[in-house]
C-alpha cells in the first residue's frame, strides 16, 4: 500500500520533475524560510546561473529614471552559490507586514519556484509571505468565525453585460435572519474585483475586527471599475487573455453612473438594511476616485466615504454628467452631512499635493471630513492599514 | 492626465521592473500566443540562457525511471533563441482541451513570466491555456447565466475544527425561492476544497451545461478530504504555509465518518432538497475512494455516485469502522438501488486494475452499474471529461 499511495501521489503531482524528486525524498528547498527572529532567508537551486537576486517591498527602495521622472522602485539584493544552492537571509528581522517579491536570475524575473503563494497585482505576479504580529495578525487567517466569499454576477442594463463582483458576508449571515449594513470597497487602476480580498486581505481582516469585536458585522461588497469589462483577467469572456491596464472605460463616468445598479441587486439578493445610514463606500487610488464622484452623484445613498489615496479630478478633456458641477455636488452632500468623511494618504505619495488642494477646498467651505496620514507611497500596505482604520468607524452610529 | 494616469497607472504596478517597462511603452512578450489555426507559440526573453525547453501536457508523455518502475512524464521541447527572445510554435495545430505547461530556462523551473494564468495543482504551479473548440468550450466562461462560486466555513465537532468549502449555486438561486438537489464533488490526493474550480472548470462546466438544459440546476459542494487540514494552503490557520501530500488523515476514515457533517450543514444553510433522490457523491482518485465508503457506510444518503479514476480498497493495515465488512454493506447498498452507480477510468490508469477487479465483484454480486471508459491515465483531463458525462446523468429522475 505505501507504494501504492506513492504512485498515487506521483499521478497526482501530474507536471515537474522538481515536485516529483520531492516526493522520492530528495532533500527541498524551503523559501522563503521566515525564522524565529523574523529574519528571512531566500533560496533558489539554480546551479548555471550566474547572477540571483531577490527584489522585493521588504528592501529599501532605490531610484529610477524613467520618460516619467524618477521613481521608486523595489530594492534588489544578491544571493550568493554555495553547492548550487543560492542564498540571501535579510540582515535584519522585518517587521510585521505582508510582503511581495520576486527573483532575478541572470536578469530574468521568476516567481520563487519553492513558494506557491503568489499574488497577481495588474500585469505583474509575486511571491508574497507575512511576517506575523501587530497589525499584520490582522491580515493572517486566525482561529475565529470566517465570513464567507462569494463570487457573483449581475446583470448592467447601463453597461450591457453580465458583470462578476466578490461579496463577503459575516460570519452567521447564511443563518442569523438579520440585516446587515453594506460596506461598497473598490479596487485602483488596473485592479479588479479579486484585488482587495487578494493583496487588500480584506476577509482577512473583517473576519479579525469583527471577532474581535471592533467592527460591526458588515456585507462588504468588491465591484469591478473597469466599466468595458465582465471581470477580472481569467474569469471573463475573454478567456485566458493578458490583463492590462483597461484605461478606455475607467475614469470617464460610466462606472459612477451604472453603480445604483450595483446597489439595487445588492439589496434584493441579500438581507440588507437599505438605507443611507447603512452604507458605506471607499476606495483606493482610482477607487477613491470612484467614492468620491459616485458619493456626491448620488447624495442620499453613502452615509461613509472613505477615499484611500485617491485620485480627484477627472480629465477635463472628459465629458461625463457625473464631473458636471462638482462644487455644487459637493455642498449638496456636505449639507446633508455625512456621519464619516475619511481621506487617508501616505506621505510619499504622488497624489499628496492633489488631496492637500482637495482638503483645503473642503476646509474653504467648512465642510467636514476627517484626514489620516501614514508615511510611504501609493502602496498596498498603506490600503491594507487604511481598511483596518476605516472599517471600525462604519455603523456605530 | 496622460501623464497623470501613467503615474498613476506605474504606481499600481507596484512591483517588477518588467511590468512597469511595459507601461512605458516597450514591446511586451507574449506567450502563450495561440494562433487562429490552433497552433500555439510559446516565448521568454531571456538573452543570457543557455537552454530553454518548454514542458506540458500538449506534449507526447517520455518515459522516466524512478525508485518505483517506470513513469510517464511530460516532454519537453526546445526553444530556439534570436535576439534574446527564445521561441517555439507547436509543429501541428493542438486539440480542443485546456493545458498546463512550465519553461525549463538551463534546467531551473519556472512559470512563464509573460502568462499570469496559473494554476496551483498540489505542489506545482503551472501555467495554463484553453484551446478551444468541442468539449473544451465546455471548460470556458462563455456568456451564459453564471452561478455564484463561494467559499464558506462550517464547523465539524467530529473533527475538532472549523474547515473550508467550496459552494457552487446555480444561476438564479439567490432569488428563485426554489429548493435545489445537491451534488457532492470531491478532490483527489494532495488537492482540496478549490481543485475542482481550478483546474476542474467545475463552475464553468456547470453554467455551461445548464444553460444547454443538458443539466439540471444543482447545488456542487466541495470539500477538503484532508481531515487534518482546515482548507486549502495560504487559506488556513497555516498561514502561506508550504503545501504538503497531506498523508496522514486522508484515507483511513476520518473524512468519511464526518462526511454527514457536511451534508447537514449544506441543508441547514442553503435551499436544498432533502433526500436521497437529490443527493450525488462523485470524486477523482482518493475522492473516488471517499465517494465510494462514504456512499456504502451512509446508504440511504446518495443516490447518484460516481467513481473517477477512483482507488478502491484501503489499506489493509489502516482501522476504522468504515472499512469494517465492505461486502456487506455494499450489498446493502445495492440492495437499495442507487439511481446511477458510475464508474469511469483512463485505459492507462495506474488503477485501471484495481478498478477492473472492483467491476468483476459488483458483476459477479449482480450490482448494476454503468461503466465509462476512455484513452490516457490519471489525469485532469479525464477529470473534466467524467464530470461533462456524470453531471448531466443527474436528478433526472
Amino acid at each position: 500500500m505505501k507504494k501504492y499511495i506513492m504512485l498515487f501521489a506521483l499521478a497526482s503531482a501530474c507536471i515537474g520533475s522538481q515536485a516529483q524528486q520531492a516526493l522520492w525524498g530528495a532533500s527541498q528547498i524551503v523559501s522563503p524560510e521566515i525564522h524565529p527572529d523574523h529574519t528571512v532567508t531566500f533560496r533558489l537551486a539554480a546551479p548555471k546561473a550566474v547572477k540571483v537576486q531577490v527584489t522585493g517591498d521588504f528592501l529599501p527602495t532605490q531610484k529610477v529614471q524613467t520618460p516619467f521622472g524618477e521613481f521608486d522602485a523595489p530594492g534588489a539584493a544578491d544571493l550568493v552559490e554555495k553547492d548550487g544552492v543560492w542564498e540571501y537571509t535579510t540582515p535584519a528581522p522585518l517587521s510585521p507586514e505582508l510582503y511581495s517579491y520576486t527573483l532575478l536570475v541572470d536578469g530574468l524575473k521568476i516567481n520563487d519556484p519553492s513558494n506557491v503563494h503568489r499574488i497577481r497585482d495588474v500585469q505583474s505576479v509575486t511571491d508574497v509571505f507575512i511576517i506575523p504580529g501587530e497589525r499584520a495578525d490582522l491580515y493572517k487567517i486566525n482561529d475565529v468565525p470566517h465570513g464567507t466569499v462569494s463570487k457573483v454576477w449581475y446583470n448592467s442594463p447601463t453597461l450591457g453585460m453580465d458583470r462578476r463582483l466578490t461579496v463577503y458576508t459575516p460570519a452567521g449571515y447564511e443563518t442569523s435572519g438579520k440585516r446587515y449594513p453594506v460596506f461598497y470597497l473598490l479596487h485602483g487602476m488596473g485592479g479588479d474585483e479579486n484585488a482587495w480580498t487578494e493583496l487588500g486581505r480584506a476577509s482577512q481582516i473583517l473576519d479579525n475586527l469583527i471577532a474581535q469585536g471592533k467592527a460591526e458585522p458588515m456585507i462588504v461588497v468588491m465591484t469591478n471599475g473597469n466599466a468595458d469589462l465582465q471581470a477580472a483577467p481569467g474569469e471573463s469572456n475573454l478567456g485566458f487573455a493578458a490583463p492590462t491596464l483597461q484605461l478606455p472605460k475607467t475614469m470617464e463616468g460610466s462606472f459612477e453612473q451604472h453603480f445604483p445598479e450595483v446597489v439595487k441587486f445588492i439589496d434584493k439578493n441579500y438581507r440588507t438594511i437599505k438605507a443611507k445610514k447603512a452604507r458605506a463606500i471607499a476606495g483606493l487610488s482610482m477607487g477613491g476616485f470612484h467614492s468620491m464622484h459616485i458619493s456626491k452623484q448620488y447624495p442620499d445613498m453613502f452615509d461613509y466615504v472613505g477615499l484611500f489615496s485617491a485620485a480627484i479630478m477627472p480629465d477635463k478633456k472628459v465629458k461625463s454628467p457625473v464631473y458636471d458641477d462638482i462644487e455644487g455636488k459637493l455642498k449638496t452632500q456636505f449639507d446633508k452631512k455625512p456621519a464619516l468623511y475619511w481621506i487617508a494618504i501616505g506621505d510619499k505619495d504622488f497624489l499628496y499635493n492633489a488631496n492637500t488642494e482637495y482638503r483645503k477646498m473642503l476646509d474653504d467651505n467648512g465642510y467636514k471630513y476627517a484626514y489620516y496620514e501614514t508615511p510611504d507611497g501609493h502602496i498596498w500596505k498603506n490600503w491594507r492599514i487604511y481598511l483596518t482604520e476605516f472599517a471600525p468607524k462604519l455603523f456605530k452610529k
